[in-house]
C-alpha cells in the first residue's frame, strides 16, 4: 500500500470542485460536487437517529434502488434537516439541475448537506451553485482539495486521504474526503465522508467490505456525544482500473480492505482530532477484553466522558474518571484487576495497576498528556479483544463555538 | 404537606455536625455526621458503576444485612474509590472509631465519600475528624446547615430541604441533603443524599417508596454524564414520631410518598441548577409518549446534549439540536409529528410543529431562554406518557472547574 497526494480526485475518472454559492457563509466556499465520468457501484451507511436529514432519506433511496451512482452534491451551511416535505422536495430540485447540467440520470445524483437544522435551503442559490460546479470540476488534485474546503462548518482544516494498492500488477486507487466537527458520536455522527475508488467491484462485496469496517473506524469516533440527523458515508467505485473484479474471500479483497481501512481509519482520526475546540486527539485502547464488543463500547465510553475530556485539556493525570468512565459503559469486568497507561511521543507511563494507583509521578504524567496525540490503554484482563476509539479534548473552544454556533 | 425550615435535623431525635477535618481542602468543613439517637430503619440505592467506590461497598452491606443503622460518616476531598482493600479497610477502621465514640454498634455505622478517584484517605485525619464530629453533634437546625456544607466538593451552595406532614393527627417530619455537582447523570450519580425522617414505617416499605420514587427525581438528572463510582442515597427512619406503622397501599403511604417525593425532586433539582459551571437549570418535560419508559429516556437525551446545553448557555434557540437528541435517545417516533416548545417564567413560544420550524421570533426565544431556570417542553404525539429530566448549561466554568479539579 502506498500513501498518495489528494483525495476523492486521486482515482482515476474522478472529477470535483468547489465554489461559493452564498448558502450561509461569506467569502468562503460552501459547495462541492464529486463527479465519476463512468457510473460507479454505490455503498452507503447513513445516521440511526430517528430524525434523518432529506438528504439522508434521498440518499438511501438512491444507495439502495438505483442501479448506479455518478455524482455528489454537497452544501455546508445548512442542514436541511427538520425540513419536512419541502426539504425533500429540494433534494429533488437539487438533483434535477445537477442532471440536467452533468448529462446523467437524476437518480444517479447524491446530495448531502450539513450545518444547521431547521432552516430551509435558498434553493435558488443551490441551483446556481450546481452550475457553477459543474462548469469548473476537473480531474487535478487541487480540485479534490477545492471540494475538501467546501464541505468544512467549523472544521479548522480540511481532510483528505488517498492511497494505491497493486492487484496482481494493476494499479487501484483509493481516495476519500470528510468533514467532522462538532455533533460526532459513535454510529455515524454530523460527519459527511466520500470514498472514491478505480476498482472493478461488485456492489455486494464494496457493501460488506465497508459495513465491516465502518464498525471499527467511524463508529469509533466521539467528539461531543451527539449523534447527528445527517451523517453520511457514500463509496463510489467506477472499475475504471480495469482490474479483475474483486471477490469476497480473496487476497485481492483482503488488500482492498486493508486500503479502505487505511482511508477511513485516517479521516476518522482526523475528524476526531479536529472537534471542535479541540486542542489534541485523544485514543481509548482496550486490550484483554472478554468480547469486541465489550471492547468497542469500554473504549468509546473512555472518549465519550466529558470528565476525561476535560482532564486531557488540562494535562491532568486524573485516571480516576477513565476507571470512572470504563465503569458506567455497560460492559461487566473485575474492577481489581485494570491496569492504565498513558502514552504519547513524550512517552509512556503506567498509572493503574489491579484497580489501585501505582504511585506514579504526576509531572511525568503530565508532561505525556501535553502531547497533540494522547493515547490511554486499558488493559482489562478480561479476555483477548480489543477496540481503540478516538475523541479529543473538551475545552472553553467547544463551549464558545456551540454556545453561539449560528450567529 | 408544610415546607419547614432546615434538613437532616429536622425530624425528631437526628443530630449533626460539620467539621474541619484537614482531609484535603483547607480552611473548610470536609467532614460530616448524621446521629439518630434511635436506631434507624434504612433503605439505599447506589451508583449502577461497574467501579464501585469503598463506601459504597460498605454501604450496601450494612443496608442489606444490619438489623439498623444509627449514624453515617461523610467526608468531602476524597472519594475512596479505586483503593482496593486498603480503601475497604479504611472504610472499617471509620465505623470502628465511631462505634468507639458514639456508643453505637459497628454495624450500624455508614460511610459516604466524595471527591477525587484513585487516592487513599489519610484515615489518621478521618479518625480524629470522627472524634471531632462525635463532641459537636446536636440537634439544631444550624447543625444539619453546617453537615450540608461539610459535604459540598464543587457545589456553590449546600443544598437542604424539609417538609411535615399530618398522619391522622400526628406530626412526621422528612428532612434531607445533598450535594452534586461534577459526574453528575442518570442512575446514581456523584451525588451524595441523606433523608431523615422520624416516621414509623418497615423496612420493605421504606425500601419500596425509596426505589419507586428515583426513578423520577435522582434518575433522572445530568450534569455531565459521567456516573459516578460513588452515588449514594441512604434514608433513616427512627419512628420517633410514633406514628402508626407506614403500610404499603394506605392512604398513609401516599402521603409518606408524597412528602419523600417532594424532598427528592427538589434536592435532585437543587443539584442539577447547581452542577459545575452552569448558569441555569435545564428542564426537559416530555408528553404524548408511548411508554413512561420512552418518556424518561427522551427527556434525559435532551438534558445530557453537549449541545442543547452550550445553546442554553448562549440563549440560543437551536432547537435542530434539541430534536436531534430526542432522535439518538433510542426511542422510535415520527419525527413529522413532534411539537416544541420553550418556556420560562418569560414566556412560553413553540418553536416547532409537525417537525419543522414555526418561523417563531428568534429574540423572543431567546428572551426565554435568558431565565435562570428553562423549560424545554417535547410533545412526541405517540401517546399519552409524560417524564421530566433536569440538568444545566454547559459553560466555560464546566471545562474550568475540569481541566484542573486536583490543583
Amino acid at each position: 500500500m502506498k500513501i498518495r497526494t489528494g483525495g476523492v480526485t486521486a482515482a482515476k475518472g474522478f472529477e470535483a470542485a468547489g465554489v461559493e454559492a452564498g448558502i450561509k457563509y461569506k467569502d468562503r466556499k460552501d459547495m462541492a460536487l464529486i463527479y465519476s465520468q463512468k457510473p460507479c457501484v454505490l455503498a452507503g451507511t447513513f445516521t440511526s437517529n430517528v430524525v434523518k436529514a432529506a438528504p439522508v432519506l434521498w440518499d438511501k433511496k438512491v444507495v439502495e434502488e438505483s442501479p448506479f451512482g455518478q455524482a455528489v452534491i454537497v452544501n455546508a451551511g445548512i442542514a436541511n434537516a427538520c425540513t419536512g416535505k419541502e426539504g425533500y422536495e429540494y433534494c429533488k430540485r437539487t438533483a434535477l439541475r445537477a442532471s440536467a447540467v452533468l448529462h446523467i440520470p437524476e437518480e444517479s445524483i447524491l446530495v448531502a448537506s450539513t450545518g444547521v437544522i431547521g432552516m430551509q435551503l435558498p434553493i435558488d442559490r443551490i441551483e446556481a451553485g450546481v452550475e457553477k460546479l459543474a462548469k469548473t470540476k476537473n480531474d487535478t488534485i487541487d480540485a479534490g482539495r477545492q471540494a475538501a474546503e467546501a464541505i468544512m462548518t467549523t472544521d479548522t482544516r480540511s481532510k483528505q486521504v488517498a492511497v494505491e494498492i497493486d492487484l496482481n500488477g494493476i494499479k487501484v486507487t483509493l481516495g476519500g474526503m470528510s468533514k467532522g466537527s462538532g455533533m460526532i458520536h459513535p454510529n455515524m455522527c454530523t460527519m459527511l465522508a466520500f470514498i472514491t475508488t478505480d476498482a472493478v467491484i461488485s456492489k455486494e462485496a464494496l457493501t460488506k467490505v465497508v459495513k465491516e469496517d465502518v464498525a471499527d473506524t467511524f463508529n469509533m469516533i466521539s467528539v461531543d456525544g451527539d449523534t447527528s440527523t445527517n451523517d453520511t458515508l457514500l463509496v463510489m467505485a467506477n472499475g475504471m482500473a480495469e482490474n479483475e473484479e474483486i471477490k469476497e474471500g480473496t487476497p485481492e479483497y483482503e488488500a482492498f480492505k486493508e486500503a479502505l481501512h487505511y482511508i477511513n481509519e485516517t479521516l476518522a482520526k482526523m475528524m476526531a482530532g479536529d472537534g471542535e475546540g479541540a486542542t489534541a486527539l485523544l485514543e481509548a485502547k482496550v486490550i484483554g477484553a472478554a468480547t469486541k464488543e465489550d471492547a468497542r463500547r469500554l473504549s468509546r465510553s473512555v472518549v465519550c466522558s466529558n470528565l476525561t475530556k476535560a482532564a486531557i485539556y488540562g494535562h491532568d493525570a486524573n485516571f480516576g474518571r477513565m476507571i470512572c468512565a470504563l465503569g458506567y459503559s455497560g460492559v461487566s469486568f473485575d474492577p481489581d484487576k485494570i491496569e492504565l497507561f498513558f502514552e504519547s511521543k513524550a512517552g509512556r507511563i503506567q498509572v493503574c495497576k489491579d484497580g489501585i494507583s501505582t504511585n506514579y509521578s504526576e509531572e511525568e504524567a503530565s508532561r505525556i498528556l501535553s502531547e497533540p496525540e494522547v493515547t490511554i490503554l486499558a488493559d482489562m484482563k478480561m479476555g483477548n479483544e480489543t477496540a481503540t476509539a478516538w475523541g479529543c479534548d473538551l475545552t472553553y473552544d467547544y463551549v464558545k463555538i456551540n454556545a453561539d454556533y449560528r450567529s
